[in-house]
């Protein structure tokens, strides 16, 4: 029988950036037993999922063999790393670890789906491990842009792994723990069989810089102000909510906290005892009454989403408090590519009111949370590992990376989600192709995202929709004219004529000619309908509409 | 009576990048001889505008008062000032102007239409001018990233108008002519009333750089490439395709040119005359018998656009040709805001082949087109207007630009969409707001933004769509159950029954529930059962979908 083995598979995150998923295991191949990294989310737009609310990994291939799934760890309370786990916990039920600032997140992503928050169990930092099965995991601290950030240290029985999770190296990251490089080398001392790790900045060529670097420069802004400060960020950036609040009080300013994810999180911060000396915060409706130079707000919003504070403020008036000329709006944030569109629409918007909008571009006002290439070469070094997989990326970052690593003389494998990898020997071996994808939140409900039920949509949204109708009687003869009912259509076309009445028409000559055998047939009936309608359409309008053909018989 | 005025009024472009068309006008108030100067078009979105394929300004002021248009300039050839000359031109009617290179795509444009090419007439540089009405205009040679773009010289009752059109200040623009200062200041040495200016780039501080700096660059990167290079940027930038071509001619590589408007524009850039020793050019079906190391494509689609030669490309074979591991591609273009999804999927593709892919992020392989600040100042200082007002921008681009004419001691004015201004006297004064917007190319059919047609493409896309049938008999009761048809819905919700079974159930509830009176309704009938609809979708799977409703009598 086939020794054990040690394998590794992720289900998202290798081959995008979001959705964070990733599976270890060990044993006799078939058995291992199994733990899972992360169960995030991504988001989903117009051009590839209309009208979805979350984008998840398929988890098909774990919840098959969630009799044999130990745990859950969860590195940090990103939504790409966390955001599932209220999800699709049911379908797994296994434990969740993390550390308290995460867990918290994650109790209450379990409590909005009715699941019991209590199998969320708080870990301890590093040298602190939690035992799962074959595995014992500790939780060893790194910086990134939200508070108690970790890598796992996974001790197998084929060797130590070190998973970074999302990361940077910043020995001054305001909040949280600074980034312990005696601490890691000691973790690494022994030797690392694989380093599993982030990729995201990897095409980013200078040294990453420390959240400290902000502070001073936003007071600078924050103090030429002459009116109404309002900034933006990632609310889960808690130093960096912090650093802006803080620039505010020095300013003179109070401060005052918009939109939902932003009280929420801070509160987590203090809950958890991550966040201290926190500025006092004064409610919305105490705004209107200070003037406005005593006044800085910190707003949801920073990537342009319609329905945050940032957005309402551009549309007006947003719990009593409007911007005007002579404020200024700052993005301490960058844009995420795909959100540029939804961005823009804000800064116009401001600019159309004369606030001054104040952005990233000269690199003063946002650091990123992820390592550039030179910190991921410092980690490299400090690891040491017998092997690097590129992970949490889309495939260049990953193939970049495996170059980055090669280059340096680690042997760097390319792992997408998928790619069931056995690190057990020196070389990993590819052990298995498993079915990967992803699942969609539409509403309520999980869709698969090759289902064709957001295709349809995406059709219907290119091509328009025409539902024509006809009723056939007792005899198998027509009983009146076909109907049609347009949706997302030009009015009137090349013949001037209403496109409704030369579709019915057309459709009635077609009727008129039909043999008896075609009038029988409802498939024959429905291809033929459809022919009509988009020839016509062609004609008319020069587009090919989706059809729905409804033929009723009386019997 | 009034006495006679300058107008100025932007149709599109003041308030946007894109979409081009600004008028001016002089006579007495109601009664102005115009001109328009550009026409063109925007591109369309998944978010706001799915299924359409232009969009263009909405002109209903200009072709309500087309008896008074003397005529059409067209600055340059890009789709955003020429773009809309084919499918609006015989709603003005008026001659065309443009120089040779722009004149020929005017020409082309309006042939598809069928509308005849002799409406365009080639004007020559300045001095030579065009009389048309109380305008006298000459083109005034200026640089930019496409040849023969032109500024124009408005020569009016009340003064000179200067119109710069998109330009940069290039003095070695490789193909074309280079900025000719002497002949600006010449041009403006008798005072200039008001300079109009291109807005795009006034964010970007840095000095702009000649086009003829890629060169040597691009040679080195050619010449480094083990296998076949690729590289793509916007066909129209005939210089940067000519520095292109003769960087892979230098590296012993045959160019061949991949994508009709490659091909179009290398043609017309001959044909007029204003590209001369273009390389030699091979055909696709011989670049298969050739080393990889010997050729160099230069392809269409540097904004992912899907059938483009790079998409295609970056899909598996294209003419042919598919490309392997140690190829190279390079986006010799910057990414336009709103099309980094596309890029970024055609770079993961090659990623996925082994293709190294190569793009501008250190700013080596491309340069702007458009002024960046300092090359704005250096055009005020060059035309020392009277007043400045910007356009072609988004609306923080223009109020940007006003500020740094302002802090330069111009009189600088916002000028928006629909804002007709009277340039007559010193200070120029909003003499009346006009309705402006946006016409859709939907098809070949023209419909307005604001018509609903578009916006219910959107809803269906977002929330599903559901037909319900029902018909009734000539004593008015039902003739069977009502009936559903989903499109883009989940199937199957909360009770684990499939949707359609469910909402039937319902609506069959309903109907056996309704009185007489409401059976007799359609419209409340209708009302009715999209209530029903949207309640039981809601339950069932958490989104309410649009409704159709199609009631059958039988009489």
């Amino acid at each position: 029988m086939a020794n054990e083995r040690l394998i590794y598979l992720p289900l998202g995150g290798a081959g995008e950036i979001g959705m964070n998923a990733y599976v270890y295991g060990w044993g006799k191949p078939g058995e291992e037993r199994l733990i899972l990294v992360d169960l995030g989310v991504t988001f989903p737009d117009m051009d590839g999922s209309p009208g979805v609310d979350l984008i998840m990994p398929d988890i098909s291939w774990l919840r098959e063999r969630k009799d044999r799934l130990e745990a859950i760890f969860v590195t940090h309370a990103h939504e790409d790393h966390v955001g599932a786990v209220g999800h699709l916990w049911d379908e797994l039920g296994a434990p969740v670890h993390a550390r308290a600032f995460t867990a918290y997140h994650a109790r209450a992503k379990l409590e909005e789906q009715g699941h019991p928050d209590r199998v969320v169990q708080v870990a301890s930092a590093w040298p602190e491990q939690v035992q799962a099965g074959p595995f014992t995991v500790g939780f060893l601290p790194v910086s990134h842009s939200i508070p108690e950030s970790s890598a796992l240290v996974i001790d197998t029985p084929a060797g130590r792994l070190v998973h970074t999770g999302d990361f940077k190296i910043d020995l001054t990251p305001v909040v949280g723990e600074p980034f312990d490089r005696a601490l890691w080398e000691d973790v690494a001392k022994d030797g690392v069989k694989a380093l599993v790790c982030d990729s995201t900045n990897v095409f980013s060529h200078h040294p990453g810089r420390s959240e400290s670097t902000l502070g001073p420069e936003l007071e600078k802004l924050v103090e030429s102000a002459p009116g109404m400060v309002v900034a933006t960020t990632f609310a889960s950036n808690v130093a960096r909510v912090k650093t802006l609040a803080e620039a505010g009080e020095r300013a003179g300013r109070s401060i005052c906290l918009l939109g939902r994810a932003m009280r929420r999180m801070i509160e987590a911060g203090v809950e958890t005892g991550v966040l201290r000396d926190f500025p006092k915060v004064i409610a919305p409706e105490d705004v209107p009454s200070l003037p406005r130079e005593n006044v800085m707000l910190l707003v949801t919003g920073s990537q342009g989403e319609r329905r945050a504070a940032s957005a309402q403020l551009a549309n007006g008036k947003y719990q009593g408090i409007s911007l005007r000329e002579g404020d200024m709006f700052l993005f301490s944030s960058k844009t995420i590519p795909g959100n540029e569109r939804g961005v823009i629409r804000i800064m116009n918007q401001f600019s159309e009111m004369g606030v001054d909008v104040v952005d990233d571009h000269d690199g003063l006002y946002h650091v990123s949370g992820h390592a550039n290439r030179p910190d991921l070469e410092a980690m490299h070094e400090i690891v040491r590992p017998e092997m690097l997989i590129p992970m949490h990326g889309e495939h260049r970052h990953l193939r970049e990376h495996a170059r980055l690593g090669a280059s340096r003389r680690i042997r760097s494998e390319i792992v997408v989600n998928g790619m069931m990898m056995d690190l057990t020997g020196e070389v990993p071996v590819v052990a298995d192709y498993v079915e990967t994808g992803r699942t969609y939140l539409d509403g309520n409900v999980q869709i698969g995202a090759l289902d064709g039920i957001v295709r349809n949509r995406i059709r219907m949204a290119l091509n328009g929709h025409v539902t024509v109708t006809l009723i056939i009687d007792e005899e198998g003869d027509p009983l009146g004219e076909p109907w049609c009912e347009l949706h997302g259509l030009a009015e009137t076309g090349r013949s001037r004529a209403p496109l409704v009445d030369v579709l019915e028409e057309d459709l009635s000559q077609f009727v008129g000619r039909a043999s008896r055998k075609v009038m029988a047939d409802d498939d024959k009936l429905e291809q033929e309908f459809k022919k009509v309608v988009r020839r016509t359409a062609l004609d008319e309008i020069g587009k090919k509409p989706e059809v729905t053909v409804i033929v009723s018989r009386l019997v």
